[in-house]
């Protein structure tokens, strides 16, 4: 099997399983307890949030575990605009967020608070300037993500940073997609809260980090309980994922910037290969640069992304249509609807996602499989019969 | 190392890991995705569902999976009062709940809820009278643990069910503790909701369980986000440690009634021993059946739990003292506070936690070493000597 979908990164590390394993095993001690194999525990969570706090090049304490990206966000916002109730009622977000974003800033107007979603380019940016313009009086948050889980877009965080800093306005970041991927300095970025993921750089599922700036860290709990975490997030430590998120991130940090070089190359690689092999094909997102190194994003005209990977799938290879977490779904993409595709587009719109393994051969099998299915949908679908008579054939 | 502490129950069984360890390495899909190696994913889910569901003898669409107890006890807590917000503000809880309960209940008060803590007797017991009789107009929620975690002592929730049904008021109950030792049939009981945890069941941290009753099942989410668990808890799928979870349901189902028979001789043994050979020792909790199976809680007059713990740590015996979620905090057990114990008997107060593992022998080896440590600790505690003589000596 071709892993090109999103279980490309999510699977796990041998190297971060065996750094786990002692800890479902022998070194099974509740780091809150006085003896001494609790020790053992509690040193190894001390080293996994140095690890982590290594990439984001920040200080351990600012690092806080949660049970994943989600949580993290969930925390990030809902607790943000509740510690500045007293200054205003407004937050600021965009169209392409991840769902955790969305579906929590949706669950605040039910309680009353007042959300600007602010729209994105045909490549899915969003910028300072229209950030500084949407701050208001009442503004208390902002929360743009790093990187687009869908189209790769990376948005201009420094420089929305720079704004929300200025403006006093706190400001979150979602960087589930980008953290490991990218280099990331919440301090010099101007980035108060940040969301991350332990199983989006190969490390364990079920385990998320909470960045905490010094502007931000008077937030509340989101989970109340024990004292775990400095009184911030209650519940008994999760050892062997945090043990394995803090060797992931580690890795991730030796390995940065030749996996960068590398999944950019191979991504601009495929891109060229496919939008010269199969005609009517749109390219989604951002072009240069600000792309996520790892991510492509096709839409076959006349050609479904469900049919796609379900045919791909049986031909051995793993791709995704829009968010994996929304796939299933019938609603096309929020993100390809925010950057302007119509409901077919958002309908036949295929992601692949490269990993650290993903190699050109694999690549090469991709687009050949590609370039069969898209032709064979097609030739059975009527309404592409009537576009190339229409347009005058291909 | 002798276990007698939290982790006796914490550690992890191998049969557990075993069947955990093929979704960390080859089953990595994510079950949102379409292709083939995500039905593998979403039927390891499926499975553990009915594994959980069987252990509460109730139906699969009832469970959802979380982060682990505090969560579902947050999650609990805070969506029922907020979906009841219409009918009043006004939450019962008892004054010996986990923090987990107890500090979200403090969280809603600073949001304007009102909570009734009702006092437990010298056993540690809240009848289902003081809950009928606190309830009013306005309530809308009733949180009473099942089990205490500290003194063992087994409420008496199907009567509180029975009268929070026939009041018409929602019924909450942190089943932490008592998930997998005690038999528990939420239906049977008129429990609309149930926290439990993953790893006090000898299967892993990181997950745990909200069970949502037909009058709870339109609770909103804590977590917001991607549409998994049926939309009510977002984030991706923690699949090794579900499946983990479902293992250790299934093989505690199997046998819950011979760990409760073998589980609680073994603490009336350990009981009569220590109370026979260390003088000035107090029991903590209920006395008879009303008890968790593998709960003790002694208080040894004139030696400080602290010290006691460290010196059997150091005779390779691992015990607690009050709960394990706020060992290292210098504040007396809130729990043996409210059974009416005073500063000195919340310092001196050390918890023995059996585990299906724990053996006859052991507790002869803690019994001896106990009476060890606490006579030289009195041996130099003026205090001690000021009693004795006051007393006219042992």
């Amino acid at each position: 099997m071709i892993y090109l979908d999103n279980a490309a990164t999510t699977r796990m590390k041998p190297a971060v399983l065996e750094e786990m394993m002692p800890y479902f095993t022998e070194n099974f001690g509740n780091p809150s307890a006085v003896y001494s194999l609790a020790n053992k525990s509690k040193f190894a969570i001390d080293r996994a949030r140095d690890q982590v706090a290594a990439l984001l090049n920040t200080r351990a304490e600012r690092i806080f575990f949660t049970s994943g990206g989600s949580e993290s966000d969930n925390w990030a916002i809902t607790e943000t605009v509740r510690m500045m109730a007293s200054k205003g009622r407004h937050v600021i977000t965009t169209a392409i967020e991840h769902p955790a974003v969305l579906n929590t800033c949706r669950a605040l107007e039910l309680e009353g608070y007042e959300v600007t979603y602010l729209p994105v380019n045909d490549q899915g940016f969003v910028t300072a300037e229209q950030v500084e313009d949407a701050i208001r009086e009442d503004t208390v948050l902002v929360s743009v993500m790093f990187a687009n889980n869908e189209i790769g877009t990376i948005e201009p965080v420094a420089k929305i940073g720079e704004v929300c800093q200025r403006k006093n306005v706190l400001f979150h970041t979602d960087a589930v997609q980008a953290f490991g991927q990218l280099p990331i300095d919440p301090e010099q970025m101007h980035i108060d809260l940040l969301s991350a993921s332990g199983h989006k750089i190969y490390g364990p599922k079920g385990i998320g980090v909470l960045y905490l700036g010094p502007r931000a860290s008077k937030i509340r709990s989101l989970i109340h309980g024990g004292s775990q975490e400095r009184g911030k997030r209650a519940g008994t430590e999760n050892i062997p994922a945090i043990v394995g998120l803090g060797k992931a991130c580690e890795m991730a940090r030796e390995t940065l910037f030749q996996r960068m070089e590398r999944e950019s190359s191979l991504r601009d690689y495929m891109k060229e290969k496919i939008l010269e092999t199969i005609p009517h094909t749109k390219w989604h997102g951002s072009d240069g640069e600000r792309r996520l190194p790892g991510n492509l994003n096709f839409g076959f005209r006349f050609a479904e992304a469900e049919s796609v990977l379900i045919l791909l799938d049986q031909r051995g290879i793993a791709a995704s249509s829009g968010s994996a977490c929304t796939a299933g779904s019938i609603d096309p993409s929020h993100v390809l609807m925010a950057i302007g595709a119509d409901e077919d587009e958002g309908r036949e719109s295929i992601r692949l996602t490269l990993s650290d393994e993903t190699t050109k051969e694999e690549l090469d099998e991709c687009a050949k499989q590609l370039k069969d299915i898209v032709t064979m949908l097609r030739s059975h679908s009527l309404l592409y019969e009537d576009f190339l008579n229409r347009s005058g054939g291909e």
